[in-house]
Parts: C-alpha cells; structure tokens; sequence
C-alpha cells in the first residue's frame, strides 16, 4: 500500500512536509451552500482543468468520488492523510483529486471549493510550496479564484484568508512527550500563530507521539514569510526533542533500553494489539533506532505499520467486516509479519 | 549447573517429589543446645556412616561445611532446595551431604541432627521415600537413633515425631493461581493434616504459581499412609488444575494465548527483568507450553531458568558482586541467551 511513510527515507524526527492552498471560484457560494448538482458541476470543473495533456510534466491525475468506496475505505483515505473527516462527511457533494504516487490530493467542495494539498517526506516545506503553486497556476489559468485585492485569496473561513496557506510538518516528538513539554510547547506556538497537535488520538494526546506544527494565521503575511517563521519554529522543536532524548539516554538509560526492546518483543508476540497500544510501542521502536539503540528493524517497516494498524486502513486488508477484536488479532498479525 | 529441574521430563504439573526423614542421635541434645565442638562430633559422625564404600551402590557422598561458602553459594543452594534457610542461619555448627547429582541433602544439626532428604523428578513419592529409606538404614546401621517405642523417632519439634516423614510434591499450578483457588484448597488441605505453600515469595503468595503440598503430621500415621494420602490429594490438584486450565482457555481462549505469548516476547527483548516478573513470565511461557499453546520453547530450558533467574543462584553467575539493578541486567541477559 502506498503510504507517505514509505516514502521517508530513513527514520528523522521531521517525517513530512505539507502545503494546504485553499482557493473559492469567483462567484459561487461557499459549498454548504450547494446543492448536489451545482457542487458536481464543480468538481467537474476543477477536474477539467488538470484533466488535459499540457500540464508540464505533472500528473496524471484522478478522480476519487466517495459514493462508490466503503466506509473503510473512506476513513483508511482518512488516515493516510490523504482528505479530511469534514470531507467525507459530505460525502455526496465532494470528491479529491489523486496523483499516481498520492502525495497530491486536491480536495473538492470540503469546506473551501479547492483545497489543494501536496505533501513531501522531510522537511521540504519550500519544495512542497513550488510544488503548489505550480499545480495552482495550472488551475488557476482555467478557473476564476475568488480574490480581493487588499484581502487576497477569499475563503469560507476567515482565518485562511489572504494566501489561503496552511503549512504544516509533522513531527514524532517522543521525548517531548514523555518530559510533558509539548504542553509548554503549544502555549508558546499560539503566541506566534502557530499551532502543535497530536495526529491520532484525541485533541491534544498523542499516541504515537506525532504531532503537526502548523501555522494559523494567513492573513497579512506572504507565503515566503509563513514558511520561515515555520521552518524556524520547526528546527527550534527538533533541537529540544534532540536535547530531551539526550537527556532521557543520560538520566535513564537503561530502562529506556529496556523500555524499547520490550516493545518490539510485544510487538512481535502480541497476538492482539489495539490501536492505542500499537501505535505506542511503534512509536517507541522508532525512537530506538533513531537514537541507534534498536538495531535490527527496518525504519521503513516501522513507518509503514504506523499506518497499517489504524483502523479503516487495517479494515482494508481483510476480506471480511471485523469485529474490534478481529482488528485487534489481524493488528497484532500484521505486525508479527512485517517485523 | 545442575538442578532439580535439569532432570524433569518434559513439563509436567507435577515438578518433583520429596521426601524428608528427621532423625537425631540417642542421648544426644537436639542441635539448639550444643556447641561447636560437640555439633562437629555429629557432623563427622554422620558423614563418617556414608563416606565407606560398601553402600550397596549408593553414592559417592561429599561433606559441604558453609564457612568456605559465599552467602551467594549459601543461598543458591536454598534456591535450589537443597537445603533450608535454618541450616545455614547456624552455619558453623551446620552442614549438609550430597551426592553426585545432588538429589539426595541429609541436612546435619537443623533442628534435627538429621534430616534426610531426597527428591526426584516428577511423581515419584514411592520411589523416592524407598531410597531414602535405603539411605536410613545404612546410617542407622552405624548410629543409635532416638527411638521410642510407642511415639516413634523423636524429634525437636512434636509436629515431626513418629515417622518423621514429611512429604512433599511440587506443583506448578497457574490456572488455579489466576482463578484465586488455592486460598479454597488450602483450608481443604488444612483440615486433612495436610499444607500448601507458594515456594517463592512470602507466605501464600507464589511467583510463579510453583506450590508444595506436604503433610503436616506425622504422629500416628504409617509411612505408608501418608504416602497414599498425599498422592490422593495430588492427583486431586492435578485434576482440578487441568480442568482450570479448560475453563480458562474457553473462556479466554485469545487473551490467552496473546498473554502467553507476551511473555515470551518480554523474556526475548527485556533488558532488565526482576525476580518476580521473570519468575511470572517463565510460569506462564511453561503453562503455554503444557497446553500446547506455545511450541518454539523447550520446556527444559524453561525449567532451568526458573532455578538459574533466582538472587543468589544469579550472582554466582557472576564474577563481580553485582547490585539490584546489575542482578536484573544479569537475569534479562541470562534469560534472552537462553531462549
């Protein structure tokens, strides 16, 4: 299965890069004031214009309605960060748009008519930027964006107003987490507009330790200046979880040890995982080789199950409709195979 | 390093069989009241029975004297049940003989100059009290044994007077541990003269479900009788035993086995493991492998570390004096070689 964590070459702190371009068609009210019809023609309409032959290189693409795809396969979509739950949630107005390799998903009729998103393993936030814009011209030279001249680029929500950009780069931060410093982290990210959350799990909890650093504010900076206060901030966390798993190896070093070996015994004898608990003790292997104490397992193996295990995506790889605790056997599995 | 376990066919319920005979010499205080002087007397004086050559086969004896001994060499032997605690609290006036194999302790100056012992691999109480009674004889042939007529052997403590017979089978039993039934068999055992007791850790808990169910009287009973009474009772442990182990693999037949299996992982990968967690995980890798559950462990080498894991046997593993955190670095280390 295609994931952006098979792409990651090695295991870094920094796993992926994403640019989030919202953009409105001049003239046309915000989708939840659509009908099914009025939004099909929409979605017909962005379509269109990466659908032709001239696109310099870029491409192909392809159409994802959600009309035809399972619940599992909606959410496992969900998961691989490919679209939004929002997304789906209206589901028979919306629809996204796919590159061959996925790391481009054009969102169509979310909260915003396009939400343009590329993604990119590492920290390639300019990389993923050009990208984008790229992909917008392209658009762009077919479609009428919603625009104002002293505003910029006009949105459903206010606070992407102007570039109509989300930057964000996703981060396994497991040392931070067990020092509880994401907690200080965050309060000092919303004072420069910015924000830290955890991926999986709930509001701020993370359970594989990996959190999204993400501006907030779009309104009144240029592109160019979003993307370096967020570099900034980004290598600034990256040094503390560099400086607090120094501080873990130093003060506990061998119960860290043995904290992460027992994670991969578990993970490799378990003969049913949840979720929550897979995740964790993935999280954990791939701090261990991060820091070279875990030696023999591969980063790529590890960065691929943080996204088999999770539910829809697990749902996907059985024939039939599981039970939690069928997930959970099929998990642990899973997890038993690849390691 | 030799133990009782070592010898065990497979992996059975039933661990070993023992049998104690206590003896004391006529007209001799029992060992409390002696000096050093008069309890080296008793101790040439026993050894000097067995250290002939005409023992019909029996043999070779050596004499272990516990002054040459480190407290780590005392205590493994305790670990090992070869001896009992209280001999060696009076080490100088103490000591015990073994034979080759290590299966035969006749404990001098305990609380009885003499207490024989002899313990066999599985269930082999018979067979075990006639060596013993081999073993009796030959001494008895050489010394005046405190004998009365109508009470029997004469012994320091009253519980033992009679036959002096104390017998006792070691079971492992962890279904009936994780069902809480021992607390029930007890007060049943309790009321039929007979006992049983965790054989590591304090009072009635036990650590890894290993018990030893032994008679407690011995005034007024044949040897005899309380040989088939005990094999009566241990069968019916067994039985109950075999019949918990049903129950709980039907009724939780997964979290089971994911619970067994566990345990193999943690014992694979840990990198520091306590007594009591290593001695909780070898029990439930032997229960898995008793119920067929698990098959890639030999059930040998789970017997040996049950023995080769405890405080002082691990330490004489070792060539430096090792502290807390060095004796659990020792046993995960002993622990994943072996497995």
């Amino acid at each position: 299965m295609t994931n952006l964590y098979s792409n990651m070459n090695g295991s870094d702190i920094i796993i992926t890069s994403r640019i989030r371009l919202a953009r409105n068609i001049k003239d046309i009210p915000f989708p939840h004031e659509l009908d099914e019809n009025k939004s099909n023609e929409i979605i017909d309409k962005v379509y269109g214009t990466l659908s032709g032959d001239n696109l310099q290189g870029i491409g192909p693409f392809h159409l994802v309605r959600f009309n035809n795809l399972s619940s599992a396969e909606r959410f496992s979509m969900v998961e691989r960060h490919l679209i939004s739950k929002e997304l789906i949630s209206n589901a028979s107005k919306s629809a996204t748009i796919l590159n061959e390799n996925e790391n481009v998903s054009i969102m169509i009729n979310e909260e915003d008519h396009i939400r343009l998103q590329v993604m990119m393993p590492g920290f390639k936030l300019k990389e993923a930027l050009n990208y984008a814009n790229e992909l917008d011209d392209i658009i762009e030279g077919k479609i009428d964006y919603a625009f104002d001249n002293k505003l910029g680029y006009l949105t459903s929500c206010p606070t992407n107003v102007g570039t109509g950009l989300r930057a964000s780069v996703m981060l396994h931060l497991p040392a931070l987490s067990i020092s509880k410093s994401v907690g200080g982290i965050r309060n000092t990210l919303n004072q420069v507009g910015m924000t830290i959350r955890g991926i999986y799990g709930e509001g701020s909890s993370s359970e594989c330790s990996i959190y999204q650093v993400s501006n907030q504010v779009t309104l009144g900076l240029s592109e160019g200046e979003i993307i370096n206060s967020l570099i900034a901030v980004v290598s600034k966390i990256v040094d503390q979880e560099k400086a607090a798993r120094q501080v873990l190896n130093e003060k506990q070093g061998k119960e860290l040890e043995d904290d992460l070996y027992r994670s991969i015994g578990i993970l490799k004898y378990a003969r049913m995982l949840s979720s929550h608990e897979a995740l964790n003790l993935l999280s954990n292997v791939r701090m261990g080789i991060d820091m070279g104490i875990i030696k023999d397992v591969k980063p790529e193996v590890v960065n691929e199950l943080i996204v088999k295990v999770q539910p829809a995506t697990l749902q996907l790889q059985s024939d039939k409709e599981l039970s939690g605790a069928g997930r959970d056997e099929l998990r642990a599995a899973i997890v038993r195979e690849a390691l």
